[in-house]
């Protein structure tokens, strides 16, 4: 898949004036409209004096970033139609809705997709009144808003999601709008390097246009409040030909601003294509330094310059709503009729309300128009990958002999996950900070592919290249943001991360979460691949690392999101990692938070064992417990993570032979979904199931991988909810051995089968002496880990239970 | 509070032969005890030859960058001692804890402050067993590590902590070693415009030192891998004059590498000098490029240079252990004992095992030490704050007419705030995204103080100034990074955020709980100051930005931490926030989530009241309820938050117009621990006070500001837990009104009064009609709010309750 390096320049001359005229109509048309949704109810197209009752009761919205984002809409108009671009358009700026929905309004897309917002004078009111208005859109580039693959919400993220949607699409040009409110961001800043990791020949452009419009809320920006010397340093350091250019200010004439600024376009655009052209032919070996723009123009450019005697225009005071007391204060009004009338809408729009021509010369047609580009609405791309057969990349387990192998699961899926990338050359990545080969997908993974780099290689490098389904960078932001632009554009992946870093994107986890919430209730969206996690390297296993390694929240911060589009799952060994990956793979719509451990552990299911039981997602574990299966037990041990479910597996063992009587439950949960009741979650097991297997009344006794906290949250409505008893991580760690991490959080195997002897009515009395002896063989095991600093013998060994077999190191 | 010039400058010559072998000396004993620590159990001065046994059966710990760190701490030895600096050693290389130690150890710290690890052989046995070992220290430079205020687990916040050190320590040298890894974070590549912010005057010096060895875990870093030109351009862009250096490779001498860093560092130090003496005469008016150091030099330094077969020294496999089967392999062992004798030992320390005094010639004395600079162990220095008299700031509640007058409660603390500020001129700063006046602490506060910005300035800016006690830039990362090491280094401060993009920062609040939580049992650690958030912009208020604005979990991810740590606060009004923050800002070692609305809200408690409210963290509110107060209610109506305590005073009203003769009694919570039990959280409600007020048996409606599982979560161990029926956020968010928000999610006073009606036995037969009625004045309400895009009459007026009272708009 190589681009047609004829595709991006344009051989004509500069814009004729008629031209910039054209420029400057949708411009004025888009700027109109965008005043007119923070503004009017009712009046669109001013066919009467502005009345109080035509403006909004409450006035919401951000005018100040929204000129300078039509302006950019209109030139890249012009250019899409010259060059036949396929072009993307991010807006950083968070609160630029009024404009990206103005603009897909000019378009046609938004009358195509909501048909009751038709190019009528009805139906200019009903785009003004739904903005910001109960049961309408939301003020930033929403998922509502055709074309946006960002919301403006959350700042930040404009740049990475670019980069994200870049990848693997070498025909498509990306123009990102950064703010410069949010350019002080931590992962803006960082997101400059995605350059270091781009392939020019088959993936897309990413055009960075960083707009300084000077001020954020309250404040100026500090890339505004820079020299130049210093600002065009800061874009060469990051990899970029920097092309600077002022308009608006000092009363410009607008013809002018647009002239100059259609010329540093086609000047980026052009360095674009050569840069595209020597990369198709293969003459550009060298990472290329790409274009990046940096639009300086006023804040709220053509909006009222002075208000109540104070400079409104070019400062922040025109961040918002520039003119707040409209129905109250008739000079407010008056200067509201006259920025809407400077627009000169009757030169805009016919009787009926519709466009004229004249304005919308410059539209592009079809798919070609940004708000219609369907890599915006990355479901209607979306192909399901081509997965093989998982089931033949399974570690063998013999059902006699369970427990007898030790494999690591990461590596495990690591195999099938290289034929996955074998088959799937093209819509299918890899995002890591640093630790795919730490978390042990690799070496299988750099069997089938390389990491991708585009930054110097040296002799020694190993798993280079310009090509590769791996990219790995020491931000989690970056991982994260790259996957959403990836997944958001149609094309499938998964990010392994630690897990306690996990929590480094807490919060853009959150705002994807949110996106694909509100998408569910969007027709026109088709529903884009899983966003898929591996948090491995979790914490039971972070001993040597220690405590700031140290965190299972993630899960919880998942789980407040919506249960129709979170999922949280625990396979406990390679083969339950397998068949849960392979459902991740294939759905769509979720964020999917898979927990396993990368370390030697032994096996347990058989590869169809291990499917039945994530399809069911919880069930009975028949081979580990006690008593006749087809009766109540005397107790319940459950589990949900893969130490958890070792550590139960041995407590079930000791009781299996010291308690022989004891009739013991053994579950396992992968899915923690179906904990819920089935009215909080779309997995949610019904009560008769759940106490069918969970009892209701008698001790649960459950090791969970977690904060303990989250397993009462899920099952606080079931009946049997007292006598459950949750051991977990209590936030008890330090640098030591495996077991005395589970110990330090009575997780531990002998910890667990004491609480069962406490639970169980009478065994306490009747096994004072076994209680003792555990409580010893705990103690002992305990001091053997910290005073030779290993784990017992093999903590994968869950075998070794006897009180009486503390081996000499 | 200004510096003295002449400090930082050294009149002297370039460091003397003897100077750098004073050097060679430091920098060989400290690398010899780093790699002591990662691999000896005994034989710790290598008296014999090296047998299998004086190997720690596991091998953990970071070579790689240490050899760096250590080269860095050396020479900075030579300048304090030249130069008389006041300096503070900031390592962001994560693991780099050896070397950390190894120099705390020959500065004589380490032994002063842990007396079992002396200055003899025993006291090295000592200090290699317990690193990376059970019972021992981490691997990172952590709170057991002297001189450091910077965990090295997660990375990415070295430079923001360094500023944070730095702010209004005119004196202070802040050395800042930034690895090339972390340098990849975002809130790494957003620190470096911390220099904008920065007086040169009266606030520190943050000499950044970028440390290139080249790589991360298993891949290239991308600042090691761009030309010299885009790096040097990149630091120029940061505002930095950059100084380049390279040493070590090639096998150049050792003594050649010396030499010339040692030249930087003077040419980088004499830059700062001149720098402070203008900013000292006031000839300094522009924002300085202050230097930067860019250290290239091989990963893993000294280490082996070829292991079986394959380069390590200078590659990433030099990362971790570049021995790894020195146990067992017995060319391994060999390797290892050349590589330590190497170092030669012999000339390094004496017979009993102390540093000779030509390893430890460079050493500077007492708190000049890095080790033991009383700034990196801020207790030390804290000095309470002078608090004035926050009741003065009140606001004046009428026993007889609560709920009658409104105000905005963050206003009202940032009143207060104004004078703690006047009064506290040099050690109490807030810091915010941008949002201090958005979350209307301004316009009080900037009536006491400005904004510190050392960018450019421009005619028409308000608040700006050269010094100022608030620090704003729109990024939540820079904030609480610069707060923390603000608060690490004994001073005072508050970080007010939107509640929901709190969550940007959840892991880093993971990291500083953690932090303080070891440092809770390191006797030597005074406690710091509490690091304080205040959350406005809150969930229930977030109508107008919508549904990416709306998330109360940061909450959630707090409750996870130590309960020795973190307290949690939901003040419902004006005068209850005044006495939630200053318990606050009296208090030490915490981390205090303060949540409170900015919005005008009817206000309810006397300033007496609230004191005694808040100190004891819940209560009943006997004039909201009704029937005897001494006898046990009907059902109880809870509340945490300020919205939901609204809701709940309105349906209790609504319940006392209508059911007068039902027993209600009104409970707020203001400090979440309380609801816990006793032996979960130091707040925790003993079992009977918490039924005296909750009742074991009757129904408890909880209307709660955030996701209700966390009330579940803090109750489940309490006896009336199953009769507990909280409201709260679910996730149910939109662009709407105040009063919709609430009803979406079923917390509004209507859905309550229903809620009781459904709970209390025999109520909902006897009123079904006022049930219909409730329900039919909801739906009412929302039509209204919905149709008019406004606000039922004022949501803050509690008394627009009747199902009949519907106005027009």
């Amino acid at each position: 898949m190589t681009t047609n390096p004829t595709a991006w320049r344009h051989a004509g001359s500069e814009p004729s004036p008629s031209t910039l005229e054209d420029i400057h109509a949708w411009w004025r048309a888009a700027n109109y409209l965008s005043v007119g949704q923070i503004y009017l109810l009712d009046n669109p197209l001013l066919r009467r004096p502005l009345a109080p009752g035509d403006i909004k009761p409450r006035l919401l919205g951000h005018w100040g970033t929204t000129p300078g984002l039509n302006f950019l809409y209109a030139h890249l108009n012009r250019t899409i139609l010259e060059r036949d671009l396929n072009a993307l358009y991010i807006t950083g700026p968070g609160h630029g809705g009024p404009g990206m929905v103005a603009n897909a309004y000019l378009d046609g897309t938004y009358s195509e997709i909501y048909p009751d917002i038709d190019r009528t004078e009805a139906g200019l009111s009903a785009l003004f009144r739904q903005f910001s208005f109960p049961g309408g859109i939301p003020s930033h580039a929403s998922p509502e808003t055709p074309g946006s693959i960002n919301e403006g919400g959350e700042l930040g993220y404009s740049l990475v999601h670019a980069y994200g949607a870049a990848f693997d699409n070498p025909d498509l040009l990306v123009a990102c709008v950064i703010g410069d409110g949010e350019a002080e961001t931590g992962p803006l800043a960082a997101a400059w390097h995605g350059n270091k990791f781009l392939n020019p020949s088959q993936d897309g452009v990413v055009l960075p246009i960083l707009h300084l419009n000077g001020y954020k809320i309250a404040n100026p920006t500090v890339l505004a409040r820079i020299p130049d010397e210093e600002l065009i340093a800061l874009l060469r350091g990051y990899g970029h030909e920097p092309f600077l250019v002022t308009v608006g200010f000092d009363g410009e004439d607008p013809l002018e601003s647009h002239a100059r600024f259609a010329g540093v376009l086609d000047d980026a655009l052009d360095r674009i294509a050569d840069i595209k052209a020597s990369a198709a032919t293969g003459e550009l070996v060298e990472r290329p330094a790409w274009p990046a723009i940096v639009l300086r123009s006023p804040k709220g450019w053509t909006g009222p310059a002075v208000v109540d005697g104070l400079p409104v225009e070019g400062t922040w005071r025109s961040h918002q709503v520039p003119l707040a007391g409209v129905r109250d204060n008739p000079e407010h009004l008056r200067l509201l009729e006259d920025w809407l009338r400077s627009y000169r809408p009757d030169d805009l729009f016919d009787d009926g309300g519709a466009p004229l021509e004249v304005t919308t010369a410059l539209a592009p047609v079809g798919q070609r128009r940004m708000s219609a580009n369907p890599v915006a609405n990355g479901g209607q791309l979306r192909k399901p990958l081509r997965l093989g057969e998982f089931r033949e990349h399974a570690h063998p387990v013999v059902a006699a002999q369970r427990g007898a192998t030790n494999a690591e699961a990461t590596r495990t899926l690591g195999d099938w996950l290289a034929e996955v990338i074998r088959r799937n050359p093209d819509n299918f990545r890899i995002f890591g900070p640093d630790e795919t080969a730490s978390n042990r997908l690799a070496p299988p993974v750099y069997e089938a592919t390389d990491k991708q780099w585009n930054a110097e290689v040296e002799v020694g490098d190993e798993h280079l290249a310009s090509t590769g389904r791996v990219i790995e960078i020491l931000s989690e932001h970056l991982c994260q943001g790259w996957l959403e632009g990836y997944v958001l554009t149609g094309r499938h992946g998964l990010f392994n991360s630690y897990e306690a870093f996990t929590h480094i994107v807490d919060s853009m986890f959150n705002q994807h979460a949110k996106w694909l919430e509100a998408s569910l209730h969007i027709p026109w969206r088709a529903p884009v691949p899983s966003f898929n996690y591996l948090l491995s390297s979790h914490v039971w296993r972070q001993d040597h690392n220690g405590f700031s390694h140290q965190d299972p929240g993630f899960i919880d911060v998942a789980l407040n999101k919506s249960p129709d589009v979170v999922r949280v799952y625990l396979p406990f060994d390679a083969n339950t990692l397998l068949a849960t990956y392979d459902h991740c793979l294939r759905s769509v719509g979720h964020i999917n938070v898979v927990v396993s451990g990368k370390q030697p552990a032994p096996q347990w299911l058989t590869i169809d064992e291990a499917i039945e039981h994530c399809a069911r997602g919880l069930g009975i574990l028949p081979w580990a417990g006690t008593g006749d299966p087809g009766t109540e037990p005397d107790v319940v041990l459950a589990a949900a993570g893969d130490v958890p479910t070792l550590e139960v597996l041995a407590a079930a063992s000791l009781l299996r032979e010291h308690v022989p009587d004891l009739a013991v439950r053994v579950v396992n949960v992968v899915d923690l979904g179906r904990l819920q009741s089935e009215d909080q979650h779309p997995h949610g097991l019904p009560d008769r199931e759940f106490d069918a297997i969970f009892t209701p009344d008698k001790p649960v006794i459950f090791a969970y991988h977690g904060y303990p906290w989250a397993i009462h949250r899920l099952t606080y409505k079931r009946a049997g909810h007292q006598n459950l008893h949750v051991h977990g991580f209590m936030e008890k760690g330090t640098t030591t051995t495996p077991f005395d991490m589970v110990m330090l959080n009575d997780l531990d195997r002998y910890r667990l089968a004491i609480d069962v002897i406490d639970r169980v009515p009478g065994l306490a009395t009747r096994h004072s002496t076994l209680r003792q002896e555990l409580q010893d063989a705990r103690l002992r095991a305990r001091d053997y880990t910290r005073r030779h600093g290993i784990d017992i013998p093999d903590v994968a060994d869950w075998r070794w239970l006897a009180p009486d077999t503390t081996p000499a190191p």
